[in-house]
């Protein structure tokens, strides 16, 4: 039996980006889409509890769902595919998914997603601007999906993939396993007015600076790598711990 | 000049964990309310980029954002407060945050964008059902609120503080610094139909599994504890780097 594959985004269905990954999961099982009726960036990994969600089927195995990409992968996994499936692909997205930004990504909480309900799962990104050069992620897509049908993931791990939005293959230096970086500033908020007069502000469009480290995302895809992250969902500090029940301590104690 | 603390939630502006949360920071400085002007919940860390934010101000140093808490703290800190805030404190959520919910959550959300802005953030929810009891949580607000402005928090790493839902003080056993829980298994959608009988979803309403563990901040809740996680934002799972580099390698080698 061919492996079973979701294939999610948070660009919505219709996005080139998805069409893309659709057909390259295509080559190496059963691939289903079930995605956003609409562009769902940004959305976090939110969950949506306050309202029924709609499923509705386009065409053979493609699904949209008036919802966020991570209720996408709950119902595809829980309600629409025939079986649990073995791999979850989420993408391409059209930007960058680095450093912190991927605590606001929806499709990297897509796999965040597949990742809690057990399924090896990965996102791929387009780190660039327009024109998306999709045809050059593709590769990359095909050669990560097949080796987590292989090898599977550590546990309670995901990969979230960026591709530098080069024109061709060729000009990809290689392949580089990366920590997820740190942006450091980012204050792009816009005044803008209301038809009636009112302030309204609108957040986005600013230009992010980033820390320097040579193992970091943004660097490796600076220097023209597939940068390949290995994200888990423990958010827990470890270094931390031990250093804040020390200090925690001495606190209460002082305060007496 | 007395700290400068700025009080959101994702329950919304007129919750009464708000309210609560905000006498108690007046005890420890200036505070100021910027939060959804109605429930967020599940929101994640999700930023509105699509549209324009309105706020309001709703009375003295009170404000609402027709936005998620993230885009609420983003607003407060760069556009609304006389400066920037010395202490963010998000809650109080009714509802507890606890292992792989803490990706979903509006309340830990708002303190994961202070972090990034470089502000020390602490998130407190009241771990239990109605009714909820805030009183029994606000001392330990006021108690680590004192503790941040004093000490400060380690880089990048925000508090998660869980407060079992009793109806004393006296009946808390003590305070635990713990690690983020793992929620094993939560199978909850129902079936609903439209008035036109439609077939829809709703995502919500069952019961989480979790994975047993001492350090646990599930653990820590059940024994009658209040659980503080420190949690970062830095998702790289470093202890899967080396070894994914290694099969990686392997694969690519066994490939050709």
């Amino acid at each position: 039996m061919p492996p079973l594959i979701l294939v999610t985004n948070d660009d919505g269905v219709h996005a080139p980006g998805i069409i893309a990954l659709f057909k390259a999961m295509r080559e190496l099982g059963d691939a289903y889409i079930v995605a956003p009726d609409r562009e769902r960036s940004a959305v976090g990994h939110a969950l949506t509890l306050h309202r029924p969600l709609k499923v509705e089927e386009l065409r053979d195995k493609v699904f949209s769902i008036n919802g966020t990409p991570t209720d996408c992968v709950a119902l595809a996994v829980h309600k629409i595919l025939p079986r649990k499936p073995d791999m979850i692909a989420s993408g391409i997205n059209k930007g960058a998914n680095l450093g912190d930004d991927v605590t606001y990504s929806g499709t990297v909480s897509a796999a965040m997603e597949g990742t809690i309900l057990g399924v090896p799962s990965f996102a791929i990104s387009i780190a660039g601007e327009r024109p998306f050069h999709y045809d050059t992620a593709v590769p990359f897509a095909v050669e990560f999906g097949r080796y987590i049908l292989e090898k599977s993931l550590p546990y309670d791990t995901l990969l979230n993939v960026n591709v530098p939005n080069l024109q061709k293959r060729e000009m990809i230096r290689g392949t580089k396993f990366t920590t997820q970086g740190k942006r450091v500033y980012d204050n792009a908020i816009q005044e803008v007015s209301s038809p009636w007069g009112e302030k309204h502000y609108w957040i986005g469009g600013g230009t992010p600076y980033w820390e320097q480290g040579e193992d970091m995302d943004i660097q490796a895809v600076l220097d023209g790598y597939v940068s390949v992250t290995p994200v888990h969902l423990d958010l827990t500090n470890y270094a931390a711990l031990e250093y804040l029940k020390e200090v925690w301590r001495k606190h209460r104690e002082d305060s007496r």
